[in-house]
């Protein structure tokens, strides 16, 4: 439901969140954990506007936000307890924080005069992840992903039969998921040449990234219930961008016949600012339409609403820098834009499947989705189907080439939801620079 | 190392824990979460000791036990906090238990005459999960049930090449662990018949149990570091049972290429007391003996400890009880018993392999070993395998069919450690009995 708060015409009393291309417009109002570098002081739940962050209880101390469960819930080291409120009380929330700092109305004005009290430079501010993440599941809803991949790993049979019937997933691992910004070492892994006659262990020689939406579960699900594909995104707090890390010489050889393990679960790197399914919501758009000859999808995972609606207009940008562009001072490279609404399955399909058997989804769950690939040669989400295997290198501004990440190199991903006349909300920046082998 | 705990001539004050056939003698001293059904009291950690459970903080306000960080992290809800003391502190607190219990000595003397304030009958007490599990990875490490399963799944490929590289896991779902005696609803699922020309969705038709060793981690490992196959063991705190509960028609159609799913995520069932590493170390013995062809592991999953140390004389038993048998007042009919120390990898191997690249554990993260069955036909530890895929069914004493479970069947798993001359210590056990679909 589109509301005050979604106002493209609304500004803020702070003028870095006015300009063209802030990521953080008065319109997106991102959650997030910060610490004040300087001081001692503990992790807080903080909103991104501009350049700065607003200090959630700074605001209450001031009287310029009503003391509030979700209000109250922002004096945490995590945004589970403010995930968890219903979404309506999370919706009146966002409307506080509007006017809180909007250009107009008496509530900005008071909060502009405490602006020294209530607001934090990004640039001064240390983040955390934002939630405590009890599972973490990873799909593959890109069919030009798994397109691309199936025919490297299986040439005889690209797309297997269950693609089309049901969004792909499999369980990742929380304990290394870490904020942007945090160093990446090179993994060690078993991996076998195919020409090799037996494996050898040492550090991965084929270092990949994977550019991902993910989704953090608001309120969850009790165990043995399900999740309407109509009330899936009641339970979707909120977005951020995913870097599902992958060595896939490790992944080629232990995948089968359980999936991908090692090859993944030595890193998950996200962005710090989760993006409200509230401010998300002009952006929804109609869901990738099905070819003539694809399966009508079964009924728990088809609604006309979210045919119609079930799609997101994001779109995932990657950058890379070596440490020779830093040396040079060049500024990173984009390697790779892709479209999220051209994404087989919708967020609202692949929770509504998740829970289908009556899984449960805890309040800070995160969910993603698999690589965000679109049909374009440079909308490839992975260095895997950018250079096709290693076999068609990317060339950076340098001249240096890349099959695969080497150690020094910097991955930055960036994202957006865009819309006609509505300003653009970014979600920030998920960064990793890759570390020699531990 | 073997210390006085382990004296197989100790005996307890309480009658109930040296009775032959008994699980928890005083060489066991399992830790688990229990509430008194009675009062309103909250969650707190015990002791299991023959029919009974010691209340630990109870033993502290009686000066029985020592106030130690140990004893205080036993006031919780989860034995997490007791699970990251160091081996050699949990060593000297369960020497402090193994005196209160002991009928010799002052200590026993005072604890027996505080009986009705320190202990709880087990028939009085509700058991909660042990620990907060953070992550949780099963592995498929027995080579009986891999090429069991394999040959069904992959006639022409049962075992693949990497399976005698590296122990296979994939990660499970943390959210849906349950204690045992907690029902498990049939799940729905997606699933497709061979001769079908398209999936259906409805509640699974191939319901299963797996009959697993978890063990639990201690001490973890920081991001990016490892742990070597030697200092595995100081971070395994100890064992319980697991049931992975699985709908085989659901995998079947589901799990490539990334694995299994919604097929094992609907719950997994675990038995409430956690057997420490301790208790159970007279019961290590020498790890399978490769066979001549078979490939000699890589260095960091191979170590001459490990092979003569790694193994653990544990053997897991299924029972199964029909409604229809409940009605008739018959026994529980037992379908099998496998032995753990024919799995092809170790518990060690298992938790190198995971923290070889790097991947961090934290305490309280459980690992299951994956379907424990041997080479015997009454040694397979799941329907999949006993009945070969519902081919074979087996007969229950009604003379019911059984190929695999249906509703209101309860499968009860139960496990030893066993050594000569030393009395045999019991994991207690995982029951969970099937719902009709929600």
């Amino acid at each position: 439901m589109i509301n005050r708060t979604h106002d493209p015409e609304l500004r803020s009393w702070i003028e870095s969140a006015n300009a063209p291309g802030c990521d953080f417009p008065i319109q997106n109002l991102p959650f997030g954990v910060f610490t004040r570098s300087a001081e001692g002081s503990p992790p807080k739940v903080g909103v991104a506007i501009g350049d700065f962050i607003l200090d959630v209880s700074a605001c209450v101390q001031e009287g310029l936000l009503d003391p509030s469960p979700a209000a109250d819930a922002c004096d945490e080291s995590a945004i589970n307890r403010l995930m968890a409120r219903k979404p309506s009380a999370l919706s009146a929330f966002r409307s506080e924080l509007s006017d809180a700092l909007s250009a107009a109305g008496s509530v900005g004005e008071r909060a502009r005069a405490a602006a020294s009290r209530i607001l934090v430079e990004r640039s001064d501010a240390v983040m955390s992840l934002p939630a405590e993440i009890g599972d973490y599941t990873d799909f593959y809803a890109s069919v030009h992903h798994a397109t691309n991949v199936g025919s490297m790993f299986r040439p005889d049979n690209p797309l297997l039969p269950n693609y089309k019937w049901l969004p792909i997933g499999y369980h990742g691992r929380a304990s290394s998921i870490v904020p942007s910004g945090t160093p990446v070492h090179r993994p060690s892994g078993q991996t076998k040449a195919a020409d090799a006659e037996r494996p050898t262990f040492g550090p991965s020689k084929m270092l990949d990234y994977e550019s991902e939406l993910g989704f953090f579960v608001g309120r969850g699900n009790a165990l043995g219930e399900s999740i309407p594909i109509d009330s899936a995104w009641d339970h979707i707090f909120g977005f951020c961008l995913v870097n599902d890390w992958s060595a896939r010489d490790v992944q080629t050889w232990e995948y089968q016949p359980l999936g991908p393990f090692l090859a993944k679960n030595f890193a998950t790197t996200i962005s710090p600012w989760v993006v409200t399914s509230e401010a998300a919501e002009p952006y929804r758009v109609a869901a990738l339409a099905r070819d003539a000859n694809d399966p009508k999808p079964l009924p728990h995972l088809s609604s006309d609403e979210d045919a119609r609606y079930g799609g997101l207009n994001a779109f995932l940008e990657v950058y890379l820098s070596s440490s020779s562009m830093r040396d040079k001072r060049m500024d990173p490279v984009r390697l790779s834009r892709a479209p999220f609404n051209q994404m087989y399955w919708t967020v609202g399909q692949m929770l509504a499947h998740h829970a289908s058997n009556g899984c449960n989804m805890r309040t800070g769950d995160l969910l993603a989705s698999g690589t965000v690939s679109g049909p374009e040669n440079d909308s490839r989400g992975c260095l895997l189907e950018l250079t096709w295997r290693g076999t068609q290198p990317v060339t950076l501004p340098t001249g240096e080439k890349r099959r695969f990440l080497q150690d020094g190199d910097e991955v930055i991903m960036k994202g957006y939801l865009e819309a006609d006349n509505r300003p653009r909300l970014g979600f920030g920046e998920c960064r990793g620079i890759i570390l020699p082998a531990a």
